[in-house]
């Protein structure tokens, strides 16, 4: 039910799903809106519909929400994951409502103080995780660290990413560089296992200098914001400076193209979701604005989460990285 | 000296300005090396040289070769103003250098806790006021305030933006949303007089949905960095896709044009410098990669700067917010 376009983007991204993978799928939902977008076609596909009188709209405080409406549609899907009669739950719709009910039904892993998002950012060299990105606002060096183990586990797992180097985002190379969270947390990460490689700055992200990107949930969120305000915003300067010239005019069909191309790498469309990592069960969170084919290829990630075994390998790394409650 | 490109292209800007509006330079730094790459130039324009025999390496920290070295170029040029000998400092050397010694020689303004650096981010409607940047990595609320009004005089002032509307960066329009430090500083920005707006995301930085937007100064610097970071991406990936294909080859020298153009837009040439506000006095502190024409472009904001008044006009804002420092 969430998302910009749903339902009939996320369904149709669920049918492509179906369609190529025979991936199972339960859409949940209201029947009779979900039933319109399908149109008949999941006769012949894997997919069901689990009906639910409410959801959680994109402005609501998601506890209250989910306090206050006992039958919303991503309370119900992380509930089908708890009874085992699902294995992920995906949502493009907001994304605090598929936090809160994914750690109020699924719980947390062990050893986990604050489950993260963690966001698939595409590079030239290759997937980088910027972890977190927007569930924890003020978190302690400690929890950073945790962010770390959680990503590792699934770099490696799910993203086939051999021994990933882990940076810490700051605004300087230099450990003196840095608020005092993130001085704090060097120390932690230097001390670690982790293939620690220091403190990287923001422009790093997309340079590949790190395949893990550690920060609090609030420079994270800011971070990916920022860049999708920069694409948006070079998209529009790309389109006004070739509006002004013959030859830009001329070219613009084939950039305009190609701009379209970039722009959707950014939203995430590849890996079509950002995963939340800590809880005990597989949650996936999609961009509002998601494309099918982002829906899709989330299914796909989820698919790879369920069936790799990350979990366990996840359990691993946060009880290597021991017991940081207090830091 | 100080730049990644210095002397040549910091004294090439400097020609380029004492040529075009008769600005009067001095060139801090190495008489024989600042001379030799004058080669002469200076012979009909109202450029002199000033020489000292040390400076502040990028690597360096501030405070420490500060105290340690007494002859560096950008404590002997914030020395100069000081003395009345000059009316601003610019520098494309290490902005945490420039940042103190302007603190250290010139003092705070009356009412200021924290000089924060200001950055002017070129957008679709016109010129935006991201501060800090840099300066402060761990700020109080009241400290936010003080940015703001700061960057309000000198949006007003310098940029000639009538009644700029003043923007919280935060991770979502709410109140509820952001870390303890926003949720805070909302409160005072509402009580203030400030034309404030609101939460603002990382995205509508580029989308003119306020002049002024205010953050503390390690999200700002990620903030920033991330811009380029994208800015670096994006030109990589054009390059990439326009060359695997036909017309796409064709028509990069058209693309490669305008993207380079772009680039430099967000490279800040336009204003060519970000202000340190705060100082008794004015500073400009430009990015280290800066070109020629970014250096000019610095020379004569600063000029504007200096000429405006601005320093009566910010004194005026910062006894409006009120004292501070315990905020």
């Amino acid at each position: 039910m969430g998302g910009d376009n749903a339902p009939g983007v996320v369904v149709q991204g669920a049918v492509d799903a179906a369609s190529e993978s025979q991936t199972q799928i339960i859409l949940v939902g209201h029947e009779q809106v979900v039933t319109e977008a399908l149109d008949g076609r999941a006769a012949r596909l894997p997919i069901t519909v689990h009906h639910c009188e409410e959801m959680v709209e994109m402005g609501e405080s998601p506890l209250k929400a989910l306090r206050k409406k006992r039958d919303t549609s991503i309370g119900v899907a992380f509930d089908l994951v708890k009874k085992g009669k699902a294995d992920a739950v995906i949502s493009a719709g907001n994304s605090g409502a598929t936090l809160a009910a994914g750690v109020l039904t699924l719980g947390r892993m062990e050893g986990v103080d604050r489950p993260a998002i963690a966001s698939i950012v595409p590079t030239d060299t290759g997937p980088v995780v910027l972890i977190d990105v927007g569930a924890n606002v003020d978190c302690r060096p400690g929890h950073l660290l945790q962010f770390a183990a959680m990503a590792h586990a699934f770099a490696t797992v799910c993203l086939g990413i051999q021994d990933p180097k882990v940076g810490l985002l700051s605004i300087g190379e230099e450990g003196s560089k840095g608020n005092e969270q993130v001085r704090l947390a060097r120390e932690l990460f230097q001390a670690s296992r982790l293939n620690f490689m220091g403190n990287v700055e923001g422009r790093d992200i997309f340079g590949g200098k790190a395949q893990i990107v550690v920060c609090d949930g609030f420079v994270g969120n800011v971070a990916l914001k920022v860049t999708e305000g920069v694409v948006e915003a070079m998209t529009r300067m790309m389109d006004r400076e070739l509006s002004g010239s013959f030859w830009g005019h001329i070219t613009k069909a084939v950039t305009g193209k190609t701009l379209r191309q970039i722009r959707r790498e950014f939203d995430y469309e590849e890996y079509g979701g950002a995963p939340l990592l800590g809880i005990r069960g597989v949650g996936m969170v999609c961009h509002g604005g998601s494309s099918a084919k982002a829906i899709k290829n989330a299914v796909k990630l989820a698919a790879q989460y369920v069936n790799s075994g990350v979990l366990d390998k996840m359990s691993l790394q946060l009880s290597a990285v021991g017991d940081l409650s207090a830091l």
